[in-house]
């Protein structure tokens, strides 16, 4: 039985389970230096003057730079979507002339020890001169400063007759919807460790995770070296999720002091720093209206939102804004479409992606849009939804829109046979029984859905370089990297089912550019379906080559030959005369004249896989709530994520990516806001303000992976896994606090928090 | 101009000048420990006991290990030649039942710093009962144990009627002559630094010279790991000359304990271990007989020899013995020969290859017994050479002999033209009349010449990958290695001759296993043949995957095309239309039109370049020495290297290689030696006593590099030049030691100590 669609146990656990891990923290070397980052203090305020000279007077500091020593180092630039004019306001790796948010890097101190270099960050004196800070990504655009206004761009997408459809509309149904400031948290802050090795001229930067490509050609370019002279290394990092990983002032700071000082540098963020430093994500507020027909069918949709991006583009640009406006239609058929996606500038931390970017807000408005709809229709809520899918006959359904820079064709999906299965597995109908009994009795309780499609596989291109040795040992080279979610177990069990050997054989190295030269990281949910694609073709042509030689060393035709558990051997004498995928190899050593024969000599590959268009996965996410009238608080007794990848490589990592991601919408939906007061200063800068969930707000979750829509757009069918976990946690939990106060649609907002619960539950008895 | 050639400067310097080159005590890893052996004391006795308790209570001791501990390592092995038998006599990593030389491993201690650890070392109690030294390897041959004979093989090689021709020979000259003990004495000494990565499964050997791959197979095979998951970094260690860079014990002790203690283990050698520990080489006695007519010509060589090996087989078996017997007739036409080596084993310190081993010897033994033949046939020395040499004519000119396993075909070459070159360069008839108007006035001074071939590029197979960054920067990623000889800038400066580039914007990676699968590091003088040759062939493709690109890119056809430093544009308007290489690398990467017409994007290629025979560099060496009657010192006046590679790729390169080749003959010649008292206790253990040759001690070394006979075995037509500057140093200054005695013949080992010449003095006068 292939080990393509097992659930086997993870090539990664071991050293992590043996305490062997090289998290971000524990990587040293000998002679560094640590780095320490004096941040802003306002959110908004001219930067009079920055005096680090108090700070070098202290014993143990090596160095101090602000602005002015960091000049000829350009801002730090962004992954482009079809968005454009954003370049004026990337962010400088030390503040220039104003700070824009509270946490801003201001100046660095570099000391032989971490802690003398926090002390002395506090002897940095820096001058400020407050300004208002503007905090409301909705209000009316207005000038940052003399070149630069808080409205770098508006995200325009549409199609169809818009005004007639609404003209001609039955009814039309207006929301207006905000989803909360929260972002990714990983276990272990942001970390980065330069090295300088002057005896190669390579710059090493350790630490890394998630796209290391692209930053080392970035931090190549921003610093005036070839890419080829700059090395990342990803370690145990994982948590990307859309923060971890990106290019930050810090990696840069970090590689300049290490080709300054010649020594080592380390930086550790510590959590605060976290928090207002890194990545934030979501804030957007959408003016969504639809246009239905009497039978409750879209005619249209106009889709009016105003993103919250902080003070600064960072490296993912106007993506989130750029899918919140390309993605939200999700399963339904609608014939017209507008978005009007205005692209605001703040005083807080800068925001990006974060796991299912634009969908977990589109979803949050796509759906309580549908419940809105509805209501409105007098219709089911699951009917709603049923009456306006995409059907499975229209598959391939193309969409006139595009996203990241593709067009957006659903490949496929049987969006209503999946809806089914997942109110069949809930017990939807039953709980619908149950929940009227226990209304009745007077408790507050409801059930929700969200249904949503998921995109994945973001192209072009992706190749691997896979090599046996000659023990037999497999070594497959990827420029994908692991955030934690299995991509060594994922991509061995392709290569191994590929070729024909035990998938523990196969040793995946990834997350280093000195190893292969182009990569893309890990994210947007593609690891698996381009990686994984390359991969299977990869194995496949590893196979042939193998049956190839041992056709010659056994005198046999090819095609009479199979590969089992890493031995080359007759199909229809399994017993007989074989060699090993081993012994292949040495018959392939530079020398041989097997290997004569060839270009190059070794078992050994390198396939690159390529795709135009992204995969799209879909998913249902039910739940059903009950809240305390007397405290406020949303409890979730049971929730089902429903989700079809097309094809699972690995079922137990699969429902891994979906646990996790339901907690982290989970959060969003109930718990997690960065939020600031009038002034800009953040207020959630500890876990005991920015509150994540835990174990003990973790539901029962039932999760329901399907394969009924493998994709057409690649040879093992696949779609990503990583984001269907969190895409409609937003949308099904209104749903279902809504149901639970009554189907009135009080729930315009994420998270909803304990005092929005006893306010709807006031205006309900109201 | 091609900087295929030019002398430019060297691209290794840069680093080195300014202190920050990494060699092998300056590399460090957090939580390392530190490794000391405990050597044997005897040259030969039973090991009745290990005990290292007493080292295990020093505070600070981790572990101490005594041959049961590490009982599942197999011994060391060698590179195989034709010669077999020789398994049972290779080294355990430490000592088992019987130490065999002074300074073989018999336990190690691991310690938290060096200083513990050789404290600790002393407190190892190690029971001795000692045995009989055999320590002349011209000696009958004995049992060295039950199973064991002090003679494991004899290497012999023939052809011709050998019989026949001493009956009819003119006269028949038969010597006895004998090279002494001493080796490469690098500046550095050995060291090993291992680290486990658990993270990844990775064992890395850090500190690694000259046979990064061959030793990572061994490593991993005595191991038991596969070979893709244990990989060498080799620094600026340098100083390979056949000890360096070979498998030790002590390689593989760090290794073992990387892997059990789960921490770094750093091994630096001192001195005094070096000299007892690291191979020893040379110590071969020749009782050879030459066949000749009337004319002063060769009928018949026969070369019987006694090849002292030490205590073991290292890495190189039997190759010194083997290259001894099979390349001693040099540039000489020989109609019968016959060589028959005695490998014997005694107890000393283990014997390997020095540079132009087997050649050295073969040089000094070749060129008496030619002085001999001129003196008994009264001829001119120069005379008697000139009659025997292979004529050009007759080139490529095959000897029924093989050597290092492949077959003697002298590829091209005249002899004579560069005797006759080097005889005018060096004012040879002048001096001559010069010498022998100081002799009439009571001066010892003579004149020596040695005429060889060298051999170089051993094959079979070696290969690169090139490829151009999107700066334009090339990255050449090579399996060989640098011990010091200039390889970065040979292989750039062919590498962008081939491709049209400034050869400073080539950044060569060597002595790295994780960057090239394959690869032969640097031995034989084969890295400017076989990796030169490689890169000049990937050169070319990358030129032509540039000049295809291009084309698509300006519209132009290929042939139109030319590459003048780093950018491509037409030959016919070198100011119009052109594209940088950088931009020629951005056109094909992943994702791009033209990158997805190709099955890999990149401007990358991995070429392979083959060769079956070796390429045969040749030379003359001049010298002029006086003696001084007093001290019976060696004074060379003068000295003159010839030596023709074929094709020079960079003239000062080669002229450092050989100026510092003849250093190291120069001390094999009249310096170095590594001598026994009769137990077998080293005498040769510190600078004071093993004479290595200062600056003071060079004479003025005149440097002719002549390119009159590339070969035609590679596109390039170089042979390599590593190995002329020593080869023919002890046969060139003992000649002229012996024409300064009256030409007696008196000389007949090496070195010629002050000692001996004091008693030569006395012999002639009496």
């Amino acid at each position: 039985m292939s080990v393509f669609g097992q659930s086997v146990m993870r090539l990664e656990d071991a050293p992590l389970l043996r305490g062997e891990g090289a998290f971000a923290a524990d990587i040293d070397f000998p002679r560094q230096i640590h780095m320490r980052v004096v941040r802003a203090e306002m959110a908004h305020a001219r930067l009079v003057s920055v005096d680090v000279t108090p700070a070098l007077d202290l014993p143990g500091v090596i160095a101090a730079w602000s602005a002015a020593d960091v000049a000829e180092v350009p801002p730090i630039p962004f992954r482009a979507t079809k968005v454009r004019g954003l370049e004026p306001y990337c962010q400088p790796i030390l503040a220039q002339g104003r700070v824009r948010y509270v946490g801003e890097p201001v100046a660095v101190i570099f000391a032989e020890d971490a802690a003398v270099a926090e002390d002395a960050a506090d002897l940095v004196l820096v001058e400020l001169e407050e300004l208002p800070a503007l905090l409301d990504a909705a209000a009316e655009p207005t000038d940052f400063d003399a070149t630069r206004n808080t409205e770098p761009t508006i995200v325009r997408k549409s199609y169809g007759e818009l005004d007639a459809a609404f003209r001609d509309a039955h009814v039309v149904v207006a929301l207006d919807l905000a989803i909360g400031r929260h972002s990714g948290v990983p276990m272990e802050t942001r970390g980065a460790i330069a090295r300088y090795d002057a005896a190669q001229d390579v710059l090493e930067l350790h630490g890394t995770a998630k796209k290391q490509h692209w930053n080392r050609d970035e931090i190549a370019r921003l610093l005036g070296r070839a890419p080829s002279s700059v090395h990342l290394f990803e370690g145990h990092v994982g948590g990307g999720f859309g923060v971890r990983g990106e290019l930050y002032p810090e990696d840069l700071l970090v590689c300049l002091a290490a080709l300054r000082l010649r020594r080592p540098v380390k930086w550790i963020e510590d959590r605060r720093e976290h928090l207002v430093a890194t990545n934030h994500s979501r804030e957007q507020r959408h003016r969504i209206r639809a246009a239905v027909d009497a039978e409750g069918r879209i005619l249209a949709i106009d889709n009016v939102f105003f993103h919250d991006q902080g003070a600064y583009i960072r490296t993912h640009g106007a993506r989130v804004a750029d899918m919140s406006a390309g993605l939200l239609l999700g399963p339904y058929r609608v014939p017209a479409y507008r978005a009007t996606g205005h692209f605001r500038l703040t005083n807080k931390t800068p925001a990006a992606t974060y796991r299912s970017p634009g969908r977990f807000e589109g979803s949050f408005v796509r759906e309580r849009l549908m419940d809105a709809i509805a209501a409105r229709c007098g219709l089911d809520r699951v009917e709603v939804r049923r009456r306006n899918f995409v059907d499975v006959s229209e598959m391939p359904y193309a969409r006139p829109l595009d996203a990241l820079g593709t067009d957006v064709v659903l490949d496929s999906g049987d969006y209503a046979l999946l809806l089914d299965k997942a109110l069949a597995r809930f017990g939807w109908d039953a709980r619908v029984a149950d929940v009227a009994r226990r209304r009745a009795a007077g408790e507050s309780v409801g059930l929700g859905l969200g249904v949503f499609v998921e995109k994945s596989g973001l192209g072009p291109s992706d190749g691997v370089r896979m090599t046996v040795d000659a023990t037999g040992a497999v070594e497959l080279v990827t420029g994908a990297a692991s955030v934690g979610q299995g991509v060594e177990t994922a991509l061995a069990q392709i290569a191994a089912a590929a070729l024909g050997v035990d998938y523990r054989r196969v040793r995946v190295v990834r997350g280093r550019t000195d190893r292969i030269e182009f990569g893309s990281g890990a994210h947007a949910s593609r690891v698996t379906v381009m990686s994984g694609s390359a991969t299977h073709q990869a194995g496949l042509a590893l196979a042939a080559l193998a049956k190839q030689t041992a056709a010659a060393l056994l005198q046999t035709p090819e095609d009479a030959l199979e590969i089992v558990d890493g031995v080359v051997r007759r199909v229809d004498t399994p017993e007989g005369a074989s060699v090993t995928l081993g012994e292949v190899a040495r018959a392939l050593a530079p020398g041989t004249k097997l290997s004569r024969d060839r270009a190059t000599p070794g078992l050994t590959v390198e396939s690159w896989f390529h795709s135009d268009h992204m995969a799209y996965p879909y998913g249902v996410h039910l739940a059903q709530v009950a809240l305390d009238r007397g405290t406020g608080q949303v409890k979730v007794e049971h929730y089902l994520v429903g989700y079809d990848v097309g094809r699972a490589v690995n079922p137990m990592l699969v429902e891994g990516q979906i646990a996790g991601g339901f907690a982290q919408g989970l959060g969003g939906a109930l718990y997690e806001e960065f939020r600031y007061d009038e002034r800009g200063q953040p207020l959630s800068t500890t876990f005991a303000d920015y509150l994540m969930p835990t174990i003990a707000e973790m539901p029962p979750l039932d999760i329901l992976v399907t394969e009924d829509a493998p994709s057409p757009l690649n040879p093992i069918g696949v779609k990503g896994a990583g984001e269907g976990g969190t895409n409609a946690v937003g949308a099904a939990i209104a749903s279902a606090v809504d149901d639970a106060l009554g189907g009135r649609g009080q729930v315009t907002q994420l998270p909803i928090m304990p005092r929005d619960v006893l306010r709807f539950l006031a205006e309900g008895a109201a």
